[in-house]
């Protein structure tokens, strides 16, 4: 594996990863006070497109990375609204 | 523009400008205590090695798109910091 592909897995391991610390601290705690509700919902929505993107030009990559950081930000999305 | 491109476009959009909202909520509450320190630690790192990455390959809407989403959650990571 080479320098670039190896930068390239790294940070969509980071980016996809990233909002399960999130997801815990919520089911841990259950608030949800600060968290920003037009972000998870602009984000969950983005995500999902992308995931869309992703089957559309065939890439598979794009398309797991994408579904598993939409099914963890539409959990804090649910979340969010649960313990509004 | 096709379907496709437009799709592609809509999802960077949404994923990059969702981080704005958040800012915005810490700046005016100044309340940061639901939202996970990890959570934002490990996205801007992904986002800065999405940039990295995005210069490496010559992909300017890739380097746009993740400069624009790491100033949003290094500002939040800051503030998250900051109003501890």
């Amino acid at each position: 594996m080479n320098w670039l592909t190896l930068i390239g897995l790294l940070a969509a391991t980071c980016t996809t990863i990233s909002f399960l610390p999130q997801a815990i601290k919520i089911i841990k705690t259950k608030h949800t006070k600060d968290l920003s509700l037009g972000m998870y919902l602009i984000l969950t929505i983005g995500v999902f497109l992308w995931s869309v993107y992703g089957i559309l030009i065939d890439d598979l990559p794009l398309v797991i990375a994408n579904t598993t950081t939409f099914l963890l930000t539409a959990t804090i999305l649910i979340l969010k609204i649960k313990h509004k």
